[in-house]
């Protein structure tokens, strides 16, 4: 029987621009680690976090993996012990799907410990009870990625369907998490309830290119397509420098970018391993230029998800 | 030199259900010809036009042909005299992409019979030309797959940005034209300035889940994509029998239904022309029963768009 297992789930991109509420993607780069350790009594104890700065709970009915496991453990019928410890490698209210990466990587690890009662894909539904604690709503779009990697479409939640779609050799990710507080509940409140009939069509269109361009492998249509026109314009406003920063993207080779979630981190897709990097620099430069630090990250896109790191 | 040629374009089904303005495709089943026939001295002149019930202008600045034939002679700076014969196989004002096929008909035979200056895609912006003269409006959703065949993307029209979709094997569409009219201004006037927010989101899903289905061949996906909740609700109520029509349709096996560019034609798409013809029978029953008379046809979806019959 095995005592123990490490799990690892990588940060995500929700929205994707044109994808705004329906998309996501894995990155490579960095996420968080779940290390569970089977206990003979049962119920499900937090005991320790790492890398929070002391700001998340360890009550398991408030924190992200024990909501996630117990939500599996329900389904099963099942009462199982389990010590948790979670290490972030992500920062929290970033934009980069940090609640998402913990559960996720509690849901692996715990289906390993389980003996894999569940396909991977159907853990979905315990990490969005998860997400429905952490972000009081029910969002795939960073859980999804985070577990089956690649991009992932959320075509519909009612029921659950979820498409992971193909990604394109030496497509790239860059991550720019600049050194500011955002609030969710504001960058959400700047949005619009209705918008213009022509500015959907504009954004299907762009998506539609962007599903295509991903299936192509074709790098300009994912460029030209890479155009969010019902967030973007109201979510900048509350961003310093974005389009000082998107146009030194532009000009340091990205497809395209955009707001990673919510924000505040952003995000540009390129072409090969240099691109990503010159797009960092050149993000580097501008935030210094207005007096912002920022963390940047860069690595090829996730594509197979959450992942055992070991089990004993 | 040729003297004399003839080609088909086909009929189109614009919107597609959730690609309301960006998606087209074509059908097998039914389109224009038109033949030419080079003259020595210069002008484009339209002899005859049959199958139109007189309706159609024969004076070269209206008529959608010679519009787009004079569009490509502007383009080469050439003068080049030509008699053109129309014959309709498509109703007017049918939903089905009727001016689209004459203009895509003419420009293939004009093309072919100057030697082919022109890419088939090249043509585009002369049948768009076209389209502003018939419809008042450039659109590209029926000339498009009229051209190309298959399913077409419309990303953006500045500039125009086409892209061609795979289409699964076994894919047919059932057309169903019932005989009443319905004025495209009308269909128009009934859509909406401003949608909310969530109604593009579920648009924006279910297309980009419908591009996803027809690159993976996953009728099921197809099926569970085809749902438009920006203009059908809107328009339904100008269609008589729509709701009946649609339970139908669904009960004889349709992947999902629609209206065919701003109607009053229907199409359905299915697996198989078994399933096709039954769609189309059903159809046939329900009309009846409501006391309207309908031309029902069916077909795999065409792929290969206008070609030549012949030429001389």
């Amino acid at each position: 029987m095995i005592r123990s297992v490490k799990a690892f789930a990588p940060a995500t991109v929700a929205n994707v621009s044109c994808g705004f509420d329906i998309l996501g993607f894995a990155i490579d780069a960095m996420g968080d680690t779940v290390e569970l350790i089977r206990k003979d009594e049962p119920g499900l104890r937090v005991v320790s976090i790492e890398g929070d700065g002391g700001k998340l709970p360890l009550e398991a009915k408030k924190n992200t993996c024990a909501v996630a496991i117990q939500a599996m453990l329900d389904e099963l019928d099942e009462q199982v012990g389990m010590d948790i410890y979670l290490t972030k490698g992500l920062p929290l209210g970033s934009g980069m799907g940090s609640s998402a990466a913990s559960a996720v990587a509690a849901l692996e690890a715990a289906n390993c410990l389980l003996g894999r009662p569940f396909e991977k894909k159907n853990l979905l539904p315990f990490a969005i009870e998860a997400e429905k604690v952490a972000c009081g709503a029910a969002h795939a779009d960073n859980v999804a990625p985070s577990l089956l990697g690649g991009f992932v479409l959320i075509r519909d939640y009612h029921p659950l369907d979820v498409i992971k779609l193909p990604v394109p050799n030496g497509l790239y990710c860059t991550l720019l998490h600049p050194h500011y507080e955002l609030n969710t509940a504001d960058s959400r409140s700047v949005l619009r309830d209705k918008i213009p009939m022509k500015h959907s069509t504009i954004q299907s269109g762009n998506v539609a290119g962007l599903i295509a361009g991903l299936y192509e492998g074709d790098f300009e249509l994912i460029s030209r397509s890479l155009r969010d026109v019902i967030a973007e314009p109201y979510r900048a406003v509350l961003l310093p420098g974005f389009y000082e920063v998107r146009e030194a993207l532009k000009t340091a080779g990205a497809l395209g970018m955009g707001i990673s979630g919510s924000g505040p981190t952003l995000f540009a897709l390129s072409k090969g391993k240099d691109t990503a990097q010159a797009i960092a620099s050149a993000a580097k430069e501008v935030y210094s230029s207005i007096g912002l630090g920022v963390d940047v990250y860069f690595s090829e896109i996730n594509t197979k998800g959450a992942y055992l790191i070991e089990e004993k």
